[in-house]
């Protein structure tokens, strides 16, 4: 599918671009001036910022586990997506009372009246099935379709909500379904060959493939949620990342605000080597110091960590002091550290070893691009740039169009930078 | 139906009862304590109190209209509705993992999901059926089932809400479907003979009549919504009025409650000839100076309020200094007095008057009571306690069971005791 192929467009506002009366009348206005343009829009909100947070901790404080705790047949948390999916179902009123006002057609579609089918996994519910065809028909006919993001219904007709950032997978998903493109509307005006905080000389991307925003949605760049962007590559939705903070103008016309098109990489003409650099301090380093050399031990500790949901992702062993034994060194997400550290002291005696040690000041930068693909050298330029400023690392993970160094946490802004330089990205 | 007849329960908690997280777990326990009886318990709650003028305003201030303001066709604000129905369904999850975090089952239903259909006069619906099979069942087989109140749906699956004090209206409609006798939890722990702020001597009655509570409510008693007794008296639903703020012992078992049981004439033995006295101030009087004598000049003025669907209740005609006109009095609701003031002086000429009053420093009082149906004197009484105290009525309005006199505001207290008094209501 190419942006020409429909005339249909889904639209996607997320929390700041909710937050209050005032930015849903911008939102309004943008989509006006879509729908002007003649295509028939849905749109997809997130709830005002800050307010599913405020729903979630008032189901902390009634006693709801977490989401996903609950096992099949156990009493799950259905309720808690009961509570946290109604901060989309009022910004969608809210935006269609809006484009009313504003002389237009709207109306909100729940996730149960559209239906967008989930499982049944309460609280990271996965999109089944978003059947499309009373949504298309709505919107051909020029009544502009409101959809509360994150949230979905089982086949049973019970709410449920797909987890942090699933509103994004929600537009995609719908997207999909309308066989329409996406447009993200969100607080920055595309997808960067770096985080402009730390690099100012950052550039915004003109085109990026769906395999490079992948891995720059798991590595740290937080523009989209990574499920959303599995989704679109999966369904091969084009994605534009835009700016919310755009005006129409007084003949009701929106600026130029290309933004950043996430597309197949065939799409993309002028190719790079790599496309960005990403940092990300969600991370954190697990050693197991004298751990027997037996050869099962290692599958032993990561046999345990998989059953318990721990997901790994770098690995280094390395030859311990002691006679007859390694270290052995992993990487987890931060909030799994505690657990997989409890999981080792708690089977110490079983897998063998002697000491472990947690250390969270670590950092993971990574250099992303689909050239690595076809050029050799890709490392060599990162080991050199790093070791130019005196930056070592401690683990090293790549895989087809990506390196991943783990540093100390203090040198995570020099090596992005360096590295930024290093690859030709810095802008002029 | 006596509340014998059924193991099924229905509760309704107010917004008060579910202001926050605690006042959610007192109300837990006492939903707990109901189904610890093996009663199969359905409870409907309101939202968090504030939440739905929080989300009204919201509406507002995206411009939707007043609910209601649509005829057919147009727009209506079906939306209006998508918002302010997210205020029960929070509090619906919220006592849901409430009563599960006390080892209990409970699940909470949506309008939609029961369903309970409603006409699409969005923001003021009238139930038209609640299918009560599937809740009776999950009811009886032990799991507690809460209600958002307020919320419905129509047939083509749009959400709806009933209008302000709905939640006492959906709670007897539940009950209604289930069989089931209905219990109300609020802030007072029943009905009173008067308002207890008014007059301290105020006693709390055993049991009211369905008709008498019809008349108190619309008269100003604000116990319960006006549309939730005249459902309860069609459907023949014991309804009963309780105090939220007590607790379970320490086996969960609650205190002596009796609070008011609302129920048919017949079931009440003690029989007194006035149950109650109440006041209400949101009235207004208007007065038509000077008005033509032709014949069907009143006739021209109350049909064109009544087309713009502004009730009256009171109406006096009195002579005129001038020759061949009248002055014609009539109240209405505060709320209309603006409405009803600008339809007369628009058609001034046409109607023929030579000045028109606005008063709103009124009061009305009214006594009530199944009594009065047998029994002489009960106006004569209520005219010599007035006039003991020196109070000038300016209309009356009578009906079988009750009688109203507007008067001076500031008399109103006055009255109301000097009534209480008069018709033998004084606690000892």
């Amino acid at each position: 599918m190419t942006r020409a192929d429909t005339n249909r467009l889904v639209m996607k506002f997320g929390g700041t671009s909710m937050a209050d009366l005032e930015r849903i009348r911008r939102a309004a206005r943008i989509v006006a001036a879509e729908a002007a343009r003649g295509k028939g829009v849905a749109v997809v909100v997130s709830a005002m910022a800050g307010k599913t947070n405020e729903l979630v901790a008032w189901t902390d404080g009634v006693g709801a586990a977490a989401p996903g705790l609950y096992g099949d047949g156990a009493l799950s948390d259905d309720e808690y997506d009961v509570v946290v999916a109604s901060g989309e179902q009022v910004t969608s009123g809210l935006l269609a009372l809006t484009l009313r006002n504003m002389g237009l057609k709207a109306r909100s579609w729940m996730g149960w009246q559209i239906p967008i089918l989930t499982d049944d996994a309460h609280g990271r519910a996965r999109i089944e099935d978003v059947q499309g065809d009373a949504l298309g028909a709505a919107v051909d006919a020029g009544e502009i379709a409101i959809v509360p993001g994150f949230q979905g219904v089982t086949r049973d007709g019970r709410i449920t909500t797909l987890g942090r950032g699933g509103s994004d997978t929600s537009a995609v998903a719908v997207a999909a379904a309308l066989g329409a493109p996406c447009d993200i509307y969100t607080d920055v005006d595309g997808v960067y060959t770096t985080d402009p905080r730390i690099q100012s000389r950052a550039r915004r991307l003109e085109r990026v493939s769906y395999e490079e925003m992948l891995e720059m949605a798991s590595l740290g760049a937080k523009v989209l949620q990574t499920r959303s962007v599995e989704l679109a590559m999966h369904k091969r939705v084009p994605v534009r990342v835009l700016s919310s903070f755009i005006e129409p103008d007084e003949n009701g016309n929106l600026p130029q605000h290309a933004g950043t098109l996430i597309c197949d990489e065939d799409e993309i003409v002028e190719k790079r080597i790599v496309s960005g650099v990403t940092m990300s301090r969600d991370e954190a380093r697990i050693t197991l110091l004298g751990l027997s050399d037996r050869t099962d031990a290692p599958a032993d500790v990561f046999t345990r960590l998989a059953e318990a949901e721990v997901n790994v992702d770098m690995i280094v062993q390395s030859q311990a002091r002691t006679e007859g034994a390694v270290n052995l060194t992993f990487t987890t997400g931060r909030r799994d550290a505690r657990r997989a550290a409890d999981l080792m002291t708690a089977a110490k005696a079983e897998i063998g070893f002697e000491e472990l040690r947690v250390d969270d000041d670590v950092a993971k930068v990574s250099v992303i691009g689909v050239g690595m693909r076809s050029h050799a050298g890709v490392a060599q330029t990162m080991f050199r740039a790093l070791a130019d400023k005196g930056i070592k690392f401690q683990a090293i993970s790549t895989s087809e169009i990506k390196i991943s160094v783990l540093i100390d946490s203090d040198y995570a802004e020099l090596a992005v930078r360096a590295l930024h330089a290093a690859y030709g990205l810095d802008a002029d």
